[in-house]
């Protein structure tokens, strides 16, 4: 593969750095078209979503199935304060540095925002400052419509759910049956494919007029006898709707009161969402979908998507959400914008598909820069144990962010709060604090990052207010601590011209194979790979399972699940359970509340503490502040 | 404006006409991109979203303001049966006859439909047999999102009601101020301008700093104090989820108790639905949205979006829905497919936008034609009324479709149920009882459209099971009841050539001026405006409204909502509000239930019986018969 012939963009560099949204609007990205023929993608692979993004075709990988993967690299960041770090802006500064300055062929894959929480708190999620995915409007308005895709998908398969409990209670067995196999014009009773698979699953010998099946067998067939308790398939909506976050359903009178308790979580929290993430291609994701477990029947057994019918469906609405996004970033370098699983009940990562794509277009001189969710304990962790297990991608190093605010924190510093105005301790040189907080949470996260045998460098992520003493005391101790570079990079307010040192560093060390293995085998117990994880990672001395937790580890084993990956439901605000613990916390139990299965997407996700799926809104949130010109169509207030 | 150079498809024409979506899918539909150039729509008017749909940019308008409009045709129905009698088809039919055979310039505008019954009864909406939009898939799923991004706008209102109200109820009137008006860095509470939008109303002069007002103007401005038992902002799902016809919401433990009934409806069903249809420019879109009226605060003042402070995110969100969807017939002439609000508690229309864009791109030789949904008492009534009342658009004819089964029915034929098989009355020649149908309620109807001063063509929608003595029966009693003429058509069967003598005779109709007005002034009271289209329309003898009615025609009028227009929520299966009364019923009162309020929308309309507004799925939805071939992509049993 040879090297790009692309023109790469130039905004103009203000101080001080203005608005993200400003900065955005004063760069007009390249047509779209334009860069998927820059970057090899042809005209045929392409399906314009206006002039500024477009999905791209999966014949990609078959048209360059020969060609070398290039690196591949994961950007994940140490515990982070609630502010953030820069995990999102470092992987766009990154990819600017290797392609604008130091002319690689790079890709960026990052996620796609959940629309709901942009109505909320004023803020996108497109990078910052100078290193940004552009036009950031359409980075967080509804792109090409993938998350209303999952949401269609998720809410039929919750409504056909519903709907059958309903006619199922309502219904004799005869009308039932009657009514779910009907007599075709010549008088038989011809059961569609997905019906057969059902009696497949049950042991029943399929039939070519379902007429021919007993009444025991017509029974077992027509109900699927859903134990209303187990049911953990929640509608989704891509709101913050707190008041939706516990209802009771069926009150209207045609529901003759079969009323259930019920609720939506966001729409990046469906397990539609994991799954496309997750998946390899269009087969792929119809198949986890048939296997998604939406609750057990009353004898305890899985009931799933295929069982109630709409596997076909669910994947005719998602069919085109498998194709990547195509944008660009703020210097004209190419980004996939594609999946965004929520990352504290799911596994928090962008697509398998946008790096496999972007990869092959890359080639084997070129890297991919894709982001994980989080802090690295769980980002990292799952990005490694999940995703490069499900995608068999070989992962080349890890950028671990870092700042000083965040090491102050961990080195004993007072709590950091949103919206409350920083304390001294972080806009003044405090090298004790700082130092503290190298030897915990830095030291911990290098030396986790270790223990899957890829090099780790350390990127510092600067902020007007930290010194030089501050930036070259996290360097030192960074490489002291096992990492293989440290690098203070100054993106925000540089662009990639403020990370080309880190772009340096990054390919020298992806240059030498390195012996990436996973931390546990799925052939552990569910038990095992979850203390395995907490001993290892967050450096719990073992954990502690509820009755819940137990009981349910027990069904899903019996149900055959036991092979999965484990995705822990855990804050990322401190290396253990408890989020003001910062530093690296030791002598603690993780305890375990209770555990649940994505068996669609494949994993199972123990729940470490309470985890909110659905954001709320404030009492003043930020659409106040929002406008929109009708003329120029110019919007302010909303990032 | 000069006539386009188009290149016709040619559909291979079989007999017996096969599937709808075996058509579809034998004839390739032209690049979009050709298309647009075709009918003059310049590059930078066109964004593509793939290559078969594209939306097309409000400059037309600007750009050929000069051009004289084209024709502007409706097509409406008689009182149809439950199978529906074929206005989408004769639409289609009607424009590739026009277009690909009388190669006139030609746009047809539909309305999207709703993807959420697609998944329940097997069927597009795409018109049927040679006679379609393609390719169907992209007509019935997504489309270009605008019924996602209404869908998110509506929910943001509904989750901004309920979070505001459990704000005010768990906060004091100062906290609940300092929130809303928080102080900037320099100490000022500046209101941003939403917020002095309230002011205005409150009749409190503007503050620079909000710390100016006192502490009962603070309360007025912090609480709108809404009475949760008038909301009428239901939230919304594009789903048929019947469970979510009452529900109560709140439960979460974080809620503290704030539960309320409320309900979903289908995403069609949304009152920014029936926005986006009658607006004329983004502007005039936002206007409407801030007047948007969700229910009334505790004093009875109605509380609208602009109060609850969300008019721009709205708007925001939809901002990429006012530019009309551009696709083609089956024979290559342009559709635009724009907008679809429910016909039952809304009007039922397609976009106004999308027909003022076609009316220029066709010229003043050209041809428009846009269907009015429901039967014409209702679909029509409500064309002139509200639409083209908003629009200050002249209609120059009325294409009002009869078949000889409903007619039949109208005569005293048995009923006609959907799922089964039609008497023997409605597949042998039966000429009383075709006639008694003739005499009424094809009769009423063409009285009725005369009334609009506007020419009616009757077209006779051939089945094949039609006699002709039968369909010539219905050409001479249409033209004895006041018909500008009647033509038999076939383009089920044959397209457009199976049109012609109908596009000929329409073209006809149009040459010559008429008189079109409004069937009432909209100075008259809200109740004398329902007793005119009782009476003049449906052939009642007058109203009787409830007491439910009575009140909330005062409310609406003290309001000051009394000037709006009428749209009546009627079944469409009669002219009555007794779907059994089949004909012309005379003889009776139309009964008033209650009375609506789409105050943003631009109508009140009053309930005439029970309207669902969110479909179920039945024991045996059609997904059950959907597949996908993950390689292909070729999806069957969906339509």
């Amino acid at each position: 593969m040879s090297t790009w012939n692309i023109e790469y963009l130039k905004p103009e560099f203000l101080t001080p750095v203005p608005s993200d949204i400003a900065i955005s609007r004063n760069q007009p990205p390249k047509n779209i078209e334009k860069l998927a023929e820059e970057v090899g993608i042809l005209p045929d692979e392409l399906d314009l979503y206006g002039r500024k993004k477009a999905k791209v075709s999966l014949d990609v990988l078959k048209r360059l199935g020969d060609v070398k993967n290039g690196k591949y690299v994961v950007v994940a960041g140490i515990t982070p304060t609630p502010l953030g770090e820069g995990k999102s802006t470092t992987t766009i500064g990154l990819v600017q540095a290797l392609g604008a300055h130091l002319h690689k062929n790079v890709f960026a894959c990052v996620r796609q925002p959940s629309q709901g929480p942009t109505f909320g708190i004023k803020g996108g999620a497109a990078g910052g400052g100078y290193a940004q995915v552009i036009p950031m409007e359409e980075f967080n308005l509804h792109l090409t419509g993938d998350i209303h895709a999952i949401t269609a998908a998720n809410n039929l398969l919750a409504a056909a759910i519903d709907a059958r409990m309903f006619h199922e209670a309502t219904q004799a067995d005869d009308a039932l049956f009657n009514r779910l196999c009907p007599k075709n014009k010549q008088g038989m009773r011809v059961m569609s494919e997905i019906q057969l698979r059902r009696l497949d699953r049950l042991g029943i010998k399929r039939v070519e007029d379902a007429e021919a099946l007993d009444p025991e067998q017509r029974r077992r067939f027509s109900r699927l006898d859903i134990d209303a308790d187990t049911i953990t398939w929640n509608r989704v909506i891509d709101t913050n709707d707190r008041f939706l976050r516990g209802i009771e359903i069926g009150l209207g009178p045609n529901e003759k009161g079969h009323t259930r308790k019920a609720k939506f979580d966001i729409a990046v929290g469906s397990e539609l969402m994991a799954i496309l993430a997750l998946t390899t291609s269009l087969a792929d994701l119809r198949e986890r979908i048939s296997k998604i477990v939406i609750g057990s029947d009353k004898s305890g057994q899985p009931v799933t998507a295929d069982d109630v019918g709409v596997t076909e469906a669910l994947t005719v609405l998602m069919k085109d959400t498998v194709r990547p996004n195509l944008m660009q970033t703020l210097e004209g370098t190419p980004v996939f914008v594609h999946a965004g699983p929520f990352a504290n009940i799911a596994h928090g990562q962008s697509s398998i598909l946008a790096d496999k794509v972007a990869l092959k277009l890359v080639g084997d001189d070129g890297f991919v820069v894709t982001e994980a969710g989080f802090g690295a304990d769980i980002g990292m962790e799952k990005f490694f144990n999940i995703k490069c297990r499900y995608s068999g991608l070989h992962p080349s190093a890890v950028v671990l962010v870092a700042t000083v605010r965040a090491l102050k924190m961990h080195g004993g510093g007072p709590a950091v709060t949103a919206g409350t105005p920083l304390k001294p301790e972080y806009t003044q040189e405090n090298l004790p604090l700082l130092e503290g907080g190298c030897d915990s949470n830095l030291r911990k996260q290098i030396e986790n990052a270790n223990k899957f045998g890829v090099p780790v460098i350390v990127s510092v992520n600067q902020f007007a207010s930290d010194t030089e003493a501050e930036l070259n005391l996290v360097v030192k101790k960074a490489r002291e601590h096992g990492a293989f570079d440290a690098v203070i990079s100054n993106h925000w307010a540089q662009g990639g011209a403020g990370a080309t040192d880190l772009a340096k560093s990054l390919v020298k060390a992806t240059e030498k194979p390195n012996n990436f293995k996973f931390l546990y085998k799925l052939d552990l117990s569910l038990e095992e790979k979850i203390a395995t994880i907490a001993r290892e990672i967050y450096g719990a001395d073992g954990i502690e399972l509820s009755d819940l937790a137990k009981q349910k580890i027990e069904t899903y084993t019996k149900q055959g699940f036991g092979q999965l990956p484990i995705c822990m439901a855990k804050t990322q605000l401190s290396l253990s359970h408890d989020p003001s613990k910062k530093g690296a916390p030791t002598g603690f139990i993780l305890p375990i509340r209770d555990v649940s299965a994505s068996v669609g997407a494949g994993f199972i996700f123990p729940l470490v503490g309470d985890m909110t799926t659905m954001p709320g809104l404030n009492t003043r949130p930020c659409f106040f502040d929002i406008t929109i010109d009708p003329v120029t169509e110019v919007i302010d207030g909303l990032f």
